[in-house]
């Protein structure tokens, strides 16, 4: 078993490093928060007698050998960049974990058949550089080095260029690297477990995801003298075609999720009829038949709202995230380690994004959740119970146990 | 009868001062352009040998005697501050009538029993300091001179300031100034003239206006971990209401107007449930109890999304202007002059605020409305054709002679 106060106490010392005055933590991915992140928890693993490698895009393998080391390595890992309200929960808590797993192996003297590797993935969060899960990205081949050195921040800053500033641009060739079996703990990011009041949850797999541009287009007039009868009120019709979303998402019940969560309004002005609005739609579910009815729906509906209004709707796909079921033996070991420990499990699929669904084109994957508080994250109030996050790298220990060989 | 090429060339000449590519206008309240502006209009009146006030909020008046001076003027006027991307003829056509009719007056030589003037309105669009409608708004009392010079613009630069800085503040009190009776001409910024293929609008009202700044507020959480069911999303509750504005609208016809013309998103982020929106509510009719009953409908509405969603939902009022009635004389001489000018005219109640709803708190108003191309007004393509802008002012000219006396 692992010892949780030295995990806890591992995440409040990670969380120092860009910690907020709400309790919070800004660290974007490749600043110089996120070198001294990486610096501090690589010299944890050094102290383990872990290797350190990092490959062309900046994502950090930590290797304790096993007796055979000519298997591929059983991987755990996540990220330690943040959201920039973000907390100290939201992949550390992946990373710390593998950490913890070393530490206990090591006390115990327990070797392994296999190698046992922690990663630190560039970039998941996206919020500084696109596309979101950058450096898990770029490892399975979803996208080019290339694509992903040329992304720049807000301030025109490359990635390639940036990584180079923090010591981390390593030469592992991106994928150059096998890996028998990968497992990533996370707190749930949603409100599931908390409601049913359960420690672990086992992910079968994570809602694919399709992500849309809509932009409506009728004409901007002035509010007062535009009789009703006569206007092309691009917001109007955008509310139909917002709420349309919602009903889409229930009707592909348990999974379908459906969201309207950015919106533009030109002129936007109070006495206005706006000309055009421009809006994103997230649409989620688990399998690949469910996402494409709801992608057809929307397409339905968009085309009827262009016979019935006669105004311009453009929808522009903009992301797609096939829906990822991981692997049976990967799901079997979390929920048996889970048993075996005594632990109360569900199953909860992952709404959310991680970099395991890239690992999981590589190899067997799973995932383990833990819930944090009120299903809060993305926000610096993000909270976790300690005794959730130890019993979540319990299992993490027992699952990799079972997939390494003792 | 006024020369309507006259009166074109000058429409241009003063089109030139903050003329932009797209044939437009931007010539924002009390800056340079704006002194230009108004220099050109009071060499232009000087030249017709007029006497120039202005008093302390920048309003000029433009006088030519009558017979008996002790009579309170005839006014009529607008304002030539623009939208930032505005036109060439909103508030400008209602200027350079009034210099027309006074060109008209001094080339046939006629005299009118009471004085003749032409005011110039200062910042009547609102565009660079709020309230709107300023000028007039302070000359009749409707708010203090200190409010309106205390106004400042994105840059922090106070009314005061910029009327001192341009040589446009005057000594004259606000509002020591009686009026006899008050016309002005105006391009419609509607499409109900063109569409009626009509010269001239009889203009019986200006709608009154309620606005409002409404805000949702949910909770934010993570769009693809959360659940549809235990959502608590803004933006969905906020598409309900905006919907319910424009069916208000709907209810209370012919002159019921309902516009949500600006709307804040927060956080803003595709893949955030959005946990709060702010967004403006325009509404107008035409009677104080038509306009009362919309404001009713909305509140009760607002009531019931409160106790069906359980969400916290804000109505703030944050400007109203009482339905405007004109004066029957001054209706009439519209009405009249047309007549005997023979052209054809309709009743069209005005849906956006001018200054002459603040001069009609002070004394007899009418308004002559003109087509525009379109509707189209606070665009730089605003457009109008030369033959209707001459009729109006034909029309104001009678209209006014009537009221004067001759
Ligand atoms: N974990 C996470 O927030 N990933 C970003 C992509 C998504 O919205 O699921
Ligand atoms: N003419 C004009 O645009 N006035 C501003 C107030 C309104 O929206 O009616």
């Amino acid at each position: 078993r692992v010892d949780g106060a030295r995990l806890w106490d591992s995440l409040m010392e990670l969380g120092k490093i860009g910690g907020t005055a709400k309790g919070g933590v800004c660290r974007l991915a490749l600043t110089d928060l996120d070198k001294q992140g990486r610096d501090l928890v690589t010299s944890w693993a050094r102290a383990e007698g872990m290797s350190v490698v990092v490959d062309q895009i900046g994502n950090i393998f930590m290797r304790r050998p096993g007796r055979n080391n000519a298997l591929p390595p059983v991987m755990t890992g996540s990220h330690i960049d943040t959201q920039p309200t973000g907390g100290k929960f939201d992949g550390n808590y992946g990373v710390l974990s593998g950490i913890e797993v070393i530490r206990t192996l090591n006390q115990h003297g327990i070797q392994t058949e296999a190698p046992i590797e922690v990663a630190v993935w560039t970039n998941e969060e996206g919020s500084r550089f696109v596309p979101v899960m950058m450096g898990s990205g770029v490892f399975c081949g979803a996208f080019t080095l290339e694509h992903a050195y040329n992304a720049t921040d807000i301030d025109g800053k490359k990635v390639r260029d940036e990584l180079e500033r923090i010591g981390y641009i390593g030469d592992q060739v991106c994928g150059d690297h096998p890996i028998g079996a990968y497992y990533e703990a996370h707190i749930e990011q949603g409100p599931v477990l908390e409601n049913a009041d359960t420690v672990i949850g086992v992910v079968p797999a994570v809602l694919g995801l399709s992500w849309y541009d809509c932009t409506v287009t009728g004409f901007e007039s002035h509010a007062g003298p535009t009789p009703m009868e006569i206007r092309k009120d691009a917001l109007q019709v955008s509310t139909y075609i917002m709420q349309e979303v919602v009903a889409i998402a229930h009707r592909y019940p348990p999974y379908g999720r459906g969201t309207v969560g950015q919106v533009q309004v030109m002129p936007n002005s109070r006495n206005v009829i706006p000309g055009q609005v421009k809006f994103s739609i997230d649409l989620r579910n688990v399998s690949d038949e469910s996402l494409n009815h709801m992608h057809e729906d929307l397409v339905a509906y968009l085309e009827a709202m262009r016979q019935k209004t006669g105004l311009s709707i453009e929808l522009e796909r903009v992301s797609y995230f096939p829906p990822c079921p991981f692997h049976p033996d990967c799901v079997d070991n979390v929920r048996a380690a889970s048993a075996a420990l005594g632990y109360k499990t569900m199953d909860v699929v992952s709404g959310a994004g991680h970099d395991a669904i890239y690992a999981a084109r590589l190899a067997p994957a799973g995932m383990i959740f833990v819930p944090c508080k009120d299903g809060v994250s993305h926000n610096e109030i993000e909270d976790a119970r300690p005794e959730h996050l130890e019993a979540g790298c319990n299992v993490l220990l027992q699952a990799m146990l079972a997939s390494a060989g003792v």
